[in-house]
Order: C-alpha cells, then structure tokens, then sequence
C-alpha cells in the first residue's frame, strides 16, 4: 500500500546511524512517465512503458558494450525513502515482516533492483522497459545480466519444510 | 583476469567526482573462505561454500521473514575497488569494454549483486550459497528474490540484429 511516511500499528522504527560508512555518486537519472509515488508502479512490468536511463559524464564512456546484452540489471538511489523503519506492515494490519524480506523502497539503504530489457542505445541514453520509479531518479549502476548466474526459474515463495530456521531470538 | 590496480592498454580513467551524492550505511558483513582477491571466485556457483550474512545492530529485527524465500538477492560493497576506469581490457589485449557492460568490481560505485539460495536463519545470521566475495565484505541490503520478475531465462549475450543501437558518438 503506497503512503507518505506515517508509521502504522506494530511497525518497528530505529535509531538511524550516520550514513556516511560509504559515499556514492550519482551516474545519471531514470526517466519515467511517473511524476508522483502513488501513481508509480510497485514493480517494473517486462510489458511497461519504455523509459530512458540518461547517463551523466565522465560516466559516457562506461556504457560502450552494453548492447551486447538483451537484458541489464539496473541499480538505483530511491532518495525519498525513510531508512530507519526495520519492521513494516505492507497490509497496514498489525502484522510486520522486515524491511529485508520485502521489497519496499523503505530499507536501510534504499537501493533498488530492476532487470530490464534494453531496446536501444542513443547517445548516452539507454532505452529500457522494467523500470519502477519516479522520474528523475538517482541512478546507481547498470550490470549485464547472465541467465546462468542471475535466473532462477524455480525460485519459490512460501514456508519450506526443508528448512533449518532457529527464529527463536 | 584479478590484478590489483594497474591501467591496461587502452584503458581510461576518469577523475572520480566527490562520491558524496548519497551516503551508506554498513549493515553487516559478509563471512566467507576467501581471504584475498586473487583466491575469490568471478561469479557466485550455486555449487560453492556456504557463506555467512551476518547482521549488525540496529537491523537484526529486519531479517524477520526471509526465510519465507528459498532465495535472496544480496547487495554488497566492494571497498577495495578502484572507482575512475571507465574503460576496461578484461583480457589485457588492448580491446576495451565499459565498466557498465561488466560484472567488474571495478566501477564508480562498486556496488556488487549475488543471487543466493538460503539455507538457514541462526539468530542475527543468514547460511546462503552464492556470493564471491572477500571475507568480511560490507553487507548493504538484503531483498527477497521473485522468479516473475527478476528470471528471465532466456536472457541472450551477443550482438542482436534486431537491436537499433546508435554507437556513432
């Protein structure tokens, strides 16, 4: 359920520590049709909308190759979230799971994954179809991405017996 | 081919803006076999050692619920990586690829991704196959893996004739 930044029954907030263990920089910005987070899709669709990755300099020259590859992992900076909500309840009903086990935009580091598949290339501007996110987006990183080592067809969702898991803490 | 922070034949650095456009938090750190970069593995082998994500205070109550996922996308950061070349001779023959066609370490953030399977949850601890990392890598998030939409099994490398691709700048 989409919101602004309300905490809701059962959520679990925490003292945020400084961020600066790391710095980033940002490599360009995604532009989507999305102007606002309640119109913005909560994942990428393979038959959304085309939207273009502007690559800012000296960054250009990293994408020469890139359409080598039908598919590319695209990284990004969700810069309006809160960091600090570790237990969350997407259904706003008192239960919670953690912020690691969703895929929220609301994490300690709001970094977000889309696979994409890439149209074309134009300049610095890669047209891409996946993404989920407003327009003008910090943009991270992009990566090839290998149906050998990042496809698992069978991965599933749901309790599993086969599991060893000590929750007792 | 692992080296440690030569330029190649062809290479290009770029100079490397303040990285100071967001900042990170260190969630956690990542324990595994490997204890320099000439031993660590290129990709993550679903056959490989089990590995450790060990999670530090505040964030432990953010692992609740993972273990309703056989796998897990993990986010991690390369922090001995060099950050300003752009271009790359994987192969050290002269022909040049961008940091963005790569699954190189080496680029402007060295954020690094691995698709792992989980075995278990002890405590503040994941057991998971799949990461390629140095022992004691800075751990930056954890996020549930979905076959619809991040699978796509018939993801191709190669040039494709049906691709416009404008590479004329």
């Amino acid at each position: 359920m989409v919101r602004e930044s309300e905490i809701r029954d059962g959520e679990l907030t925490v003292d945020m520590p400084p961020a600066r263990d790391a710095g980033l920089v940002f490599i360009g910005r995604i532009r989507t049709p999305w102007k606002s987070r309640l119109e913005t899709p909560r994942q990428g669709r393979h038959d959304g909308p085309v939207c273009r990755l502007e690559i800012f300099e000296p960054w250009v020259p990293a994408i020469k190759g890139v359409d080598f590859y039908t598919n590319l992992e695209v990284i990004y900076w969700l810069h309006l979230s809160r960091r600090d909500l570790v237990l969350q309840s997407p259904k706003n009903n008192g239960n919670t799971r953690g912020a690691f086990s969703l895929r929220s935009p609301v994490r300690p580091n709001p970094i977000a994954l889309a696979v994409v598949e890439l149209r074309k290339v134009e300049g610095n501007t890669l047209h891409v179809v996946g993404v989920d996110c407003l327009d003008n987006t910090p943009l991270l990183d992009i990566k090839p991405y290998f149906a050998s080592t990042d496809s698992i067809p069978d991965a599933r969702v749901g309790w599993h017996a086969d599991r060893k898991t000590d929750t007792s803490r």
